[in-house]
């Protein structure tokens, strides 16, 4: 099946290219870029030299009818909206990975983002976690890929808000991400000689865009709303978000929570819940579409800590949009996406 | 006035050179490390070449006794415990890095640590965190220089605990460290290569050894018993602590908390309390004494959020044992502490 | 086509795995360790949860002859001789990691190495260079993988050398490796503290066990004793070398060093000549089996500099030996090799 | 002595800064920056919060004439040029951190660096290698101090060079260098994730601007014209440069090539000569004002191998132009400079 990377100049486009050439079944047919349109992809990702031999394009929805059934598009969001409108008209099956068909309100929407291009389209999109969402993602036509702190925040957070085991407020999210979640944003805070060693927390409290993505999707699972503070933080690395949640439990059953865990995964391909114990490192998922799980207890200060980690541009981005399009397609779910990661 | 570092072939052992190499008033006049015993302080440590023109002595604290008037302590625990009572024994005043004399109470030392080397002595000590405790270590003799994780949680909270401001239960310590904090520790998991890129929590809950510490000093500042949840994390870089805390305010009043941290350290030489919006960095403390501190509320989830960063070697370990060192012998206590941050 | 890797519990055994477990010929039927024998693979690799259901085991040659029809041997040198050993004597086809069989030359090893466990086999080995070697390959039963500095720097120097275009002696050979290089050496000057931001040279001249092996390739393709004088250096990284080689040039015409290049290597599935004017990056190659290389002329001082990168764990060890085998066992010589590299 | 540091908004500027603000007899009086005039310092560089109370104010040549005496400027070439000539007409003495006034010949500042501001000034300019220049720098006015990969090509090779031990052709400079060297550039190519885990040669040859600038000041200690090919590369680090050049020795004797270096060396306060079979590490010089070197030799393969570490901001930059303005200004040499360097 022919395929498109709509604005696959950046790290996510670059991600799904590297994933999506060693999928047997999808076949990379298009690759648009309007700042590098007829640059060959080698060139400017020299890594690919020999690999794929195509030439970036600029975004033609309708030419690109023409030859792919899906595309993924990964541009900023509002032009990703705008993308996905003429390509869903032209008959194209759509993974966005932008944030413009994850919030069902656009009030909501608007709020963090300003005006939505397609409202209309809102109720179309399905919410992109299979984990959470499998059903409704087999055979759809346009699927929002969750951002990944929300995707790092809400596996390990689902199993216990719906089994009611722990209080819906009160739940700190305390994130730490690698840079490439800031896509290759040409400004001074990611240059390497201020990255380099450092380590700080931005937009803390209800302020980071994820904040309110992670809520929807947990309060839609504990049947009630939910409320978390969110502090992401900038880690000195390139890949991965470790996240760390805090919740007040309902029960002094730790058993109870490890269970609702374990039952809730283990049927999972990409979600590890880890032996009682071990902590999840971002070493460990780095380059995979694999994330991992854990629970502890502070029982004495009436506390669950929730641990997982994952890689921003696989399971957080690239590996899952690949996911869900193995699940739109008909296809077996992991399909080109049981690489290990990169290690050491 | 001469000093010795006992224990000088550790990273707070070697930041403690560094510092006492450009501090005015004390002079190395010793250096002890049982392993080098006997090799010039250049060959171990090439940095120092043709600036300290001393070689590694066996401990021998009489011998000490007759060249200097104070001595820093770096052992590992239960080690340093043995040293301090030989030394203040021969009458030299004693700044200890170790954890031995940090706990006031003996069966709690021993919950953490094993048994004690010198319970007498635990009741002499002063906990050296200036910011808490500045006229009881004007003259001390024995001062046992904090933990680097308390002095990251403890700056942020006190002033808070100290007014009342904040609930005395359900606060979550998020802390990310270099990995310097542990020491030159041969370990598989200290390996560059499993370091490099990597992330992730350790002892989560209140399985740290530094719960207790933190708990002991917030305990009585608040007035009454405080638990924390703390969950320590490993991050890829060598240097600095970066602790996010998560508490519940008794107030709707975030300014009221602005100005408690204000008015804490408007006098303080080295905590900054940061401008409001702005997120302390390690950068912005690395290879100096500071410690940045600001605080942010989510009022929708009644949480307020306290960040802080400080260097574990520099604020964290050896400056702050300096800053003791300063105030034991009734020097100015910024005395060869204002260096800046290495920067970029 | 069962497969077993012995000596699984480091770097390049872990490597081996990550490729194997994609390989679509190749099943990896058991993996040894002394340490690690009894454990689970996703215990002591929890990367590899989930991925690869087996334990460790002890060596034991005669088992695995009952179960695999070739091995990857990743074994200290010596213990790694002794154990190819008793594998081919059980009929299984090797492909051999360690240095024991990449010298010809019993003496060359001895003077390098100490004694060789098995010096009958010496001529029975093929040097696992394709590029060199690729029709001694075809069907081999004992092939000595090269090491990762011979690797980038043969790649580049060969053709020109096989050409007469450049001279033999003065040839000036300037690595830098990442750390992984080293294995998982527990060594203080492999801690991260010590390697964070840090770069040196090591065994400078003729010093380092990979000189002789690059003299003895580089020799056999000029037709003539080659020397070199080579500079190992570690880089602050784990994955990837750098390599820069200094020649002079037989001639003014720098565009026959360029045709020598590209003409040798137009039909090579993992070497990379650039497009003139771009220097290879270690990024372009990390994860991957490429070797990229590039030829630049300083006219004005008489010197060609040669420069490649590689991934030293990629077609610097594991990777290459897959593409050995692969060409041993008469599959594709690119079957599960064609993965690019995980980027940023 | 009040001085100015004009154009402090770079890494370099605030490296000066650092340096003189521990300096006993320099204060910093004006800070000047074109893009932050009006901002505090403290607000730009977080790390100078509480340590230097002044803002950034324009550049203005007779505003600072009536303030400071002493002037480091750290601009962009010719914009430097430019403000130099204001500054020495108002009768200010000034260190420029620019290439400037580097190199003595027009035609080649020309033909590297475009047209100069001011030829007329170039015969004042002393460049500021106080191993090489240090009596002409004593009361100087106009000091060009030197590239840092110049300062780590020559310290090494001078000596060498001055007693006709090696051939003046045919010498290599292997140079790695964090990416600091580069300034604050906003460029895709130093964003984190670019060069995270990355390393890669630029301009190799004679095509760096630091090229001509090592073969002058070779060429004048050499008495003779002096040829370097210089490959630049650049490291996953932000601070410090290791050298490594290859020479072909004039005789076997390598004892007297030691020689020339300790004698050479045996008074300079910040050049180390390392003992036999120690190489240099960047860790060691990383923030100091130092420079290591070592002498290898491939007696086999006729050729010597130099080593050298320095820090591109210390003794490559801002450290060595406050060396230069001690010098200039009759204090002692190392004032404000003996500062070991932040390790680990």
């Amino acid at each position: 099946m022919k395929v498109a990377v709509v604005g696959a100049s950046g790290y996510t486009g670059l991600e799904l290219l590297r994933i999506l050439l060693r999928h047997p079944e999808f076949e990379v047919a298009a690759v648009t870029s309007e700042q590098r349109a007829g640059r060959p992809v080698g060139e400017v990702f020299p890594a690919l030299r020999g690999r794929l031999d195509l030439a970036f394009e600029a975004v033609d929805p309708a030419a690109l009818a023409g030859c792919v059934e899906l595309a993924f598009t990964a541009l900023p969001h509002a032009a990703s909206a705008r993308a996905v409108v003429a390509l869903r008209e032209a008959g194209v099956r759509v993974v966005d990975l932008s944030a413009d068909f994850r919030l069902h309100s656009r009030e909501t929407y608007e709020a963090w983002y300003g005006p939505h291009a397609a409202p209309d389209r809102l109720a179309e999109a399905v919410y992109g976690l299979p984990e959470l969402h499998r059903e409704a993602l087999r055979g759809a036509d346009l699927i929002a890929a969750p951002g990944c702190y929300p995707t790092s925040a809400l596996l390990p957070l689902a199993p216990l808000l719906r089994a009611g085991l722990v209080e819906t407020r009160g739940i700190h999210v305390d994130s730490k991400s690698g840079v490439s979640g800031a896509g290759r944003t040409l400004a001074d805070g990611y240059l390497f000689a201020e990255l380099d060693g450092n380590c700080h927390a931005y937009k803390p409290g209800h302020a980071h865009r994820h904040a309110p993505e992670i809520e929807q999707e947990a309060s839609e699972v504990a049947g009630g709303e939910v409320r978390v503070t969110f502090v992401p933080h900038l880690l000195p690395t390139t890949r991965g978000i470790a996240t760390s949640v805090y919740v007040r439990p309902r029960t002094r059953d730790v058993e109870a929570g490890r269970r609702a865990l374990a039952s809730a995964y283990a049927e999972e391909p990409f979600v590890r819940v880890l032996p009682e114990g071990e902590t999840p490192t971002l070493q460990s998922v780095r380059g995979s579409n694999f994330c991992d799980v854990a629970l502890f207890a502070d029982a004495r200060n009436d506390t669950w800590i929730l641990l997982s980690t994952l890689d921003n541009l696989g399971k957080g981005a690239s590996g899952q949009a690949v996911q869900c399009a193995n699940l739109a397609c008909g296809l077996p779910e992991t399909t080109g996406l049981l690489d290990t990661s990169c290690l050491p």
